[in-house]
């Protein structure tokens, strides 16, 4: 039992999601899970902004230590609960170095997909230019032409191989949410095949986001 | 002597200045350090390709190792060679959760940055909108005074706490490139002197952009 560990999170986050599922996968089961709505802005409320100043999903607190970036409690999870649940670090060093490379790229394949999404969410419209948003999507392309050809060259099954590591922990939610934004499963099958395979996992069934089991997605990214 | 290495890098680019340092500070003299030139765009020629399809520095080789994101080439040498040179994952737990969050954190600073200057320099003129750019200093503005706090309040004098860890590796070249974008003493007193603390550090010294030495650099940041 986890009873001294807090996570603020938010439904439909990446980065909240990566950290639910490697509390899962590391058997930390009754950790004091909070969530709270980014409708409401209550990740500028002063719960969250207590732990995390940048009032930001998530926030994690285990005993005094404090962590809020995702990657960082990821790997303070598999750190200290080395021996427990799934070992997220490969053994081999060759795994273990495209694990490292993986989950770093996939900073770069969020990065892609929020300069196109967050253009259209966020900037506003007297701001906006076609050329951008048009330079945005073709970067965000040439970026999953380029994780679908990792997918198909790769190893595989999964993102360092055979075994189920901390990338697939890290990158599987940012898949997830591109295949909720309508990627193309035709021009994608390997990474749609990744998405299909990992789905169903205990450890990312238990953590679905919930305000996706009723809403649908939006078909933003079908034409990429 | 580190002869089966290689480093594909360009001046000033801190995620390539990182992986210099590391290999400093991990004692690995002698490899085969290829600098090459944004402005000839060798990163996008056929010898960084094969090893980096993202076409970017830095590209690193190991034996049959190939990173190149530089978070993961700089884990992978502490991972590799954990006795030799200086330990960058500090011992202490609290300690070491601190420095994951701050090297993570290391990749917003970076962001925010880019997020101004590469406005600057790489969005055409004619896509330019006043009211960006001044959201993004203003991000900026509230992200250097979020580390300027953190240089305040915590245990320092490194980012992590009393040690110099994989943090400073990180972060460092990031708050280098800041000062040279003409980052404000007045205003930022704590980063600055973090600055002024570690540039001599000899892993530092010895790495300092070559491009950096004869030529001035841009005053950009000193409204901020």
């Amino acid at each position: 039992m986890a009873k001294d560990m807090t996570l603020y999170w938010g439904s439909g986050s990446p980065p909240c999601w990566r950290v639910m599922i490697a509390l899962e996968e590391k058997n930390l089961c009754g950790y004091n899970s909070k969530l709270l709505s980014f409708e409401k802005q209550d990740h500028k409320g002063p719960e969250v902004m207590k732990i995390n100043p940048r009032g930001q999903f998530p926030a994690f607190q285990h005993g005094k230590i404090i962590i809020n970036e995702s990657f960082a409690i990821c790997e303070y999870l598999e750190d200290t609960f080395k021996g427990q649940g799934t070992a997220l670090v490969p053994e081999d060093k060759g795994e273990r170095a495209m694990m490292r490379q993986r989950m770093h790229e996939g900073n770069t394949l969020m990065g892609k997909f929020i300069d196109v999404a967050f253009y259209l969410w966020r900037v506003p419209e007297a701001e906006r230019n076609d050329a951008t948003l048009k330079r945005n999507k073709e970067a965000l392309t040439a970026e999953l032409k380029l994780w679908e050809g990792y997918m198909q060259k790769g190893p595989g099954p999964y993102l360092a191989g055979k075994n189920y590591t901390m990338a697939d922990v890290i990158v599987f939610p940012i898949i997830a949410f591109l295949v909720r934004m309508g990627l193309c499963e035709e021009k994608y099958p390997k990474l749609t095949a990744y998405y299909n395979h990992l789905k169903s996992r205990p450890s990312i069934q238990k953590t679905w986001p919930p305000t996706w089991k009723d809403t649908p997605g939006q078909p933003m990214l079908k034409d990429l």
